[in-house]
């Protein structure tokens, strides 16, 4: 492992000076070979998936895994469309000059060498190198074993590819070794790695957090929240509470709680429930929205604490009913998990009042908790969601794969 | 423990909202406090020093423990230096539209809890104190034991005044236990504690770095070289060693390793050795910089190995002659620890390339490493300088104390 990592840092040292073009062609390069290498990565993902289905897995984790045509063009795709985004090296950040005659820039540089963990989605080793060699990082990739055939094949096309353009093949290096001490040794590399992104559930997240020596980004876990005010338009806050929960209940921006102010829950907490368990919903109720829907004939749970809790994943929503602004924002403040909250209502001094006291990534007026990510940001690309305060905050995108140093040019100063 | 920093984190929700005047007006109450208290201070501190001369101190470390009318003004100056800085919270660092017309704002922010782990000098109290309190975070401050009656008496005058002036006194908070666990609660514990910022010796820092669950920033450790080009004007190539090298050999920005170009290390090392010498310098010199030596009357020892890894903090210098700027390169990228190296040359072209490929915080040209400083960069306070890459890098100022968040106004907007 440590040769691969040392591997890694020499290719690094390079790719802090390749050019945007070099880096473009090499992007290039790397969708024609895995457009070559078509026949080899499916010969390879067929082993992966029958692997897969010997082991009797689900059919989502199944298809998580599987990789057609259609699914590797969508790959290539993804690396032209990184390609067209400008690269972030080399900026300016701020230039100024001191009273002293100093003249000090602060300069975006890449990281060195970014290790990526993550489980069994085969696009991620296409595109997160993407992502590191535009930003001019070497990645050390360490998969899920479950996609570790599929892994090798396209590790092997995008090594080729970076040699073809005369580029190191070593700004991508894949941990063959699957067993969980390769991760351990990769979060504690410090001096070989700058930094660790696990991307995955939040068993691995917690795993990397607790062990990690080397700076880690935490991605992911999203309990969040929509929160409707006493003065909300309740036809919006409907499409909102909707289209939170059920555009796509299995990804971390969707919301897991509808909180509503006690003022418009017996007009709202009927409508709301018959509209989304008709759109297969199952309901978590507290005592207060339990009692508004005695005379109707919708079926809901009583919500337990752990359901307030939980980030499900799934077509099931936590609904309780609040006093006031205060008491959504402590409840928020207790159970949320600092992804993106949500607050309707026309009321801009309430509003202003919850953007500025939650403390989340991402907090909205008006508008679905289901807009936090990359490509909705405008970013054109994303690395996952960073739910820590620590250097990025909310989607990733390239700039985020970015630190910076300051350029100092003196005329032979020296300090008094 | 954790009682405590429940408390900070109470006080951290209701800072986020705290405008700047009354935070100014928290920090000017806080330097009247500790006049105030001046006697209680000094008599405080009495029995540290007392019991530190007990323990057979040097007086070095007795002098960093030492507080005097003096020293006390010192930080209540601080504060006002402070005080008048701009408040980087609420800061709109990007603002930007979407097609659909969601309102995407990127909000300065403070992190929250902000634990600080120290060792002896007393008046990283007030400082971190007022850094914290001007960016709207609360402080968790777990000093060393040798300094505990100084900094109960100062955390009393600072909680005091934020309570006059009607804040949370938990803006504030002492860690009172003074054993080793009390570091590891503080760093482990996820979900109460933002960031923690150990600022000390290298065994305190690696014993956060491998510990820490919290995000941390590392800070610190320099081994810092000046590198002499081929093309240099030796006059201002010896005064900036002799800066680097002299002005203050105990900090992390001194430099610690002199490279020289060896066209040029005939004319240049015999110099260079008179003048340090006189100045008191010990020199570590490698072979070919030891034969250029043969025939003065300078005593220096042979270089070892561990030399050029070893960050002296004292009036040692270790001296190489290289062949190429090449091997000033990677001698730098085996042995430097990524904080501040410098070049001096007449060759811009030179220059260009040695800023481009050193990955360190600050990379100069024609300028002492000694610069690498908050106040030197005009941030007008420092709270360490870090060597690492996430988050920040180098010397950080209050801006480097917040963290962002993303707020964003819709109209009912949803995705789909």
């Amino acid at each position: 492992m440590k040769s691969e990592l040392i591997r890694a840092r020499e290719a690094a040292k390079i790719a802090r000076t390749v050019s945007e073009s070099q880096k473009n062609e090499a992007l290039f390069a790397m969708g024609e070979q895995i457009l070559c290498s078509t026949d080899a990565i499916l010969t390879a993902n067929a082993k992966d998936v029958e692997a897969a289905k010997k082991r009797v897995e689900t059919t989502t984790r199944i298809d998580r895994l599987l990789l057609n045509e259609h699914r590797i063009q969508m790959m290539v795709d993804g690396l032209h469309e990184i390609m067209a985004l400008p690269d972030p090296i080399g900026e300016v950040i701020e230039i100024w000059t001191r009273p002293n005659g100093l003249r000090i820039e602060q300069v975006r540089v890449p990281f060195g060498v970014v290790g990526i963990i993550y489980e069994a989605r085969p696009n991620v080793t296409v595109d997160t190198s993407a992502l590191t060699v535009k930003t001019g990082n070497a990645v050390v990739l360490r998969g899920g074993k479950e996609a570790f055939e599929t892994n090798i094949a396209l590790t092997v096309a995008l090594r080729k590819a970076l040699h073809d353009v005369l580029l190191p093949s070593d700004l991508v290096v894949m941990v063959t070794d699957t067993d969980r001490r390769s991760v351990d040794d990769l979060i504690r590399a410090r001096g070989l790695v700058d930094l660790v992104i696990p991307r995955g559930g939040a068993g691995l997240i917690s795993h990397v957090v607790e062990n990690a020596t080397v700076p880690v980004i935490e991605t992911g876990v999203g309990n969040c929240h929509v929160y409707i005010d006493s003065h909300a338009n309740l036809a919006m806050a409907l499409d909102i509470i909707v289209n939170a929960k059920t555009d796509r209940p299995s990804v971390c921006n969707a919301a897991e709680t509808l909180l509503i102010h006690s003022a418009v829950a017996p007009s709202f907490v009927p409508i709301a429930a018959e509209k989304l368990t008709k759109l297969g919903v199952e309901l978590r109720l507290d005592a207060k929205a339990n009692h508004l829907l005695e005379n109707e004939s919708i079926i809901a749970k009583q919500a337990t604490e752990e359901d307030f809790a939980t980030e499900f994943l799934a077509p099931i929503l936590a609904v309780k009913v609040v006093e006031s602004l205060d008491e959504a924002i402590d409840h928020i403040g207790h159970y949320g998990t600092g992804h993106s909250e949500a607050i309707v209502t026309d009321e801009n001094e309430v509003a202003k009042e919850f953007l500025q006291r939650i403390d989340a990534a991402a907090v909205y007026h008006n508008a679905s908790t289901r807009f936090t990510d990359g490509y909705e940001f405008g970013f054109g690309a994303e690395l996952g969601i960073s739910t820590q305060k620590l250097h990025a905050r909310g989607p990733m995108g390239l700039r985020e794969l970015t630190s910076y140093k300051y350029v100092i040019r003196g005329n032979g100063h020296i300090r008094r």
